[in-house]
C-alpha cells in the first residue's frame, strides 16, 4: 500500500509509492565525471574572465583577481538580480512588483578543476562554509535585502552550467515562499508547544534511529520522513540554532558530516547529480526560538513533471528508511 | 533592470530577468517529433497490455478492451496510489500519514500514434475534455477523495515516458498544497473585495490586452503577469466558473482555444516539450464565488535547479508581454 506522508516543516505531502519501490542500482544516474580540457573561467589563470572577486582566500601577497587563491567569490556574470538601485515597490491593479534588486554570486570552491565537494580536503570544505558565512554576514548589512539563498547545483542534470565545482547565492528583497512556509509552520508549532518543531523532529529521529544517516558531535544527517526524492538527506545542528553559523567558532564538524554524506551519496548512487540548499532564518528574524536552520540535499534521480508542478505533491519510489540504511552501510 | 513580479493567485514571486532576455529562437528545444515503430501499449491492437478500460469512446458494438475506440481511459499500470482500502489517517509523534488511497489513470487521447493534441481533429480534443469531465464527475462520488489533478506531460523532457499522446489524472485524499494556496489567496481576496481574484485579473488583462494571447466567445488565453517560465500560458473561462465544466453543454469553445494555443506554441517554439495542469475547485467546495478554474501550460525550455527548489522563486528570462506578442503573431 502506498503511503502519503506529510513533511511537518513545509506542510508538503509526499506519496511514498512502495509498489514502485526502487533500489539504488535501479537509478540510472549519468555519472558526474569531470573532464579536464576546454576553457574554464573558474580555473586559475582565467581570473580576468570573471567579474572582480568579492572575497577570496589566497596566499599572502598575491593580488586580487590573479592566481594564488584557494577559494573565490565573484558576482555571477549573468546575474538574475542587480545590486544597484532602489526597490521601487509598486502595484498596477491586482499586480505587485519590485525592482530586481539583490545579489547573485558564485562561490568557486577550489582552483582544482577535477575536484568536487566530496573529494576536496576537509579543510577546503570548511573554507566553503566560511565563505557562505562571510557573504551572509556582509549582505545582511544591506537593509534592502531580506534573505540569502545559498545553493549548489552539482552536475548538468541538476542545472550546473559549468562543471568546475561551485556554489551560488542569490540575495533577495523578499523572503521566498518555501522558506516563508517553513517559518510559518515552525512558528505555529512553537506557539502551541513552546518548542522548536525541527528540534522535536530531530529528537524523534534520534530516538527511533531508522532514518538517521549519520551523526557527529554537533550535527545529524537524516532521510526526512516525507522525502520528496529518493535519498533526500538533510543535515541539521542537533541543538537549536535558528541561523547558519559556526559552532564553537568552527565549521569543522559541519564540513565533516556534509562531506561524509556527499561521499555516501557518491558511493551508493555512483556520483549522482544533486542540488543542495541552505535554509536559514531571514535577516530580520535571525535569532528566534522556532526555526532551525538546515541543509537539504536532493539527488536528481527522478523527473519532475506536470503532477509535481501542478500540485506541489511529490511521488517518491524509495522508502526513506531504506535509503538511510543504504547510506549508513556505504563504505566510504 | 530585472523585475520581481508577484503572481496574485499563488502568491509566488518571479524574477523577470530582462538582462538575460531571450527570444523564442534562443531556446534549443528538443523537437518533439513522434516516430512510428516499436511496441506501443496505447496503440490499437495492444489493448490487452493495459489494465482494463474505465471509460472509452468507441464505435457501436465493439467490445471493451479491443479496437474500435477513439479514446480510452485506463488505470496507470504503475499507479502511484491505489483505489482499494481505507485512509487510516494516523500520526507518529510529529509525523502525519495516510494510506495511499486514490486513483491514477491515463487518458489515451487518440488511437493514432503520430498525433498530438495540437494536430488532432478538433472533435477529438473536445472528446479529451469530455473524458476529463466524466472522470472528475465519477471520482467525485468517492467520499474519500478530495481532489483530482488532471495533467499532461508532452515530450520526454516534460516527463512523458510514452510518446503516444495521453493525459493523466491523479485523485487524492488531500487537497494539494499549491491548489490550497491558490484557494486561500483567492478566498482572502474575496473576503476583502467581494469579487473573484481571477475575474479581476482577467478584466485587467482584457483591458490592457498586452498579455492576451488569444480569446474566443467564452475563454481567454493569457501570458500570466508573473510567468514562471518563458511562454507560460493560462487558459481561463471569461465568466466566473469555479469548477471545470462545459459551457452551454459544450466543450467546443474550450477545445478551440486550447488547441490554437498549443499550435501557437508549436509554431513559435518548434514543437516544445510542455506540461499542462487543470486547476479546479476541490470536491467539497466545488461551487463557490472566489475560485476560478483554469489550465496552466508550461513549456519546458529552462532548467529548474537548486534555487527554484530551495525558494519556490523562479527566474524567467522572457518578458510575458513579449511572449504574448510572439504567440499572437504566430501564423497557425
Amino acid at each position: 500500500m502506498p503511503e502519503l506522508r506529510k513533511d511537518p516543516v513545509s506542510g508538503r505531502w509526499v506519496i511514498i509509492s512502495v509498489e514502485r519501490g526502487k533500489r539504488p542500482t535501479d537509478f540510472v544516474s549519468p555519472l558526474q565525471k569531470r573532464r579536464a580540457g576546454g576553457f574554464c573561467p573558474f580555473c586559475p589563470g582565467n581570473e580576468h574572465t570573471t567579474p572582480n572577486e568579492i572575497l577570496s582566500f589566497r596566499q599572502p601577497n598575491t593580488p586580487a583577481n590573479g592566481p594564488g587563491w584557494s577559494l573565490r567569490v565573484v558576482p555571477n556574470k549573468f546575474p538574475a538580480l542587480q545590486i544597484h538601485g532602489d526597490l521601487n515597490k509598486r502595484g498596477v491593479g491586482v499586480f505587485d512588483m519590485i525592482n530586481g534588486i539583490g545579489a547573485h554570486e558564485v562561490i568557486i570552491e577550489t582552483p582544482e578543476h577535477l575536484h568536487s565537494l566530496s573529494t576536496l580536503p576537509l579543510k577546503a570544505v570548511e573554507d566553503v562554509l566560511w565563505a557562505y558565512y562571510f557573504r551572509l554576514t556582509d549582505l545582511k548589512k544591506d537593509v534592502r535585502l531580506k534573505y540569502v539563498l545559498i545553493f549548489k547545483n552539482e552536475g548538468e542534470v541538476a542545472g550546473a552550467s559549468l562543471e568546475h565545482t561551485h556554489s551560488q547565492l542569490i540575495a533577495l528583497p523578499i523572503v521566498p515562499q518555501r522558506v516563508r512556509e517553513e517559518m510559518d509552520n515552525s512558528k505555529k508549532y512553537y506557539d502551541s508547544k513552546e518548542r522548536c518543531l525541527i528540534c522535536d523532529v530531530i529528537n524523534q529521529e534520534l530516538d527511533s534511529s531508522k532514518r538517521v544517516v549519520l551523526e557527529n558531535a554537533h550535527y545529524v544527517a537524516i532521510a526526512p520522513f516525507a522525502s520528496r526524492d529518493p535519498f533526500e538527506t538533510w543535515v541539521l545542528p542537533k541543538k537549536h540554532e535558528s541561523s547558519f553559523a559556526p559552532i564553537d567558532k568552527s565549521f569543522s564538524s559541519l564540513a565533516d558530516i556534509l562531506q561524509k554524506v556527499l561521499k555516501q551519496l557518491d558511493k551508493v548512487l555512483d556520483t549522482p547529480p544533486y542540488n543542495f540548499m541552505l535554509h536559514t532564518s531571514p535577516f530580520k528574524e535571525e535569532q528566534n526560538e522556532y526555526y532551525h536552520w538546515h541543509i537539504e540535499i536532493l539527488p536528481r534521480l527522478t523527473k519532475r513533471a506536470g503532477f509535481e508542478w501542478g500540485s506541489g505533491f511529490y511521488i517518491n519510489p524509495t522508502l526513506p528508511e531504506e535509503a538511510a540504511k543504504f547510506m549508513r552501510e556505504a563504505k566510504i
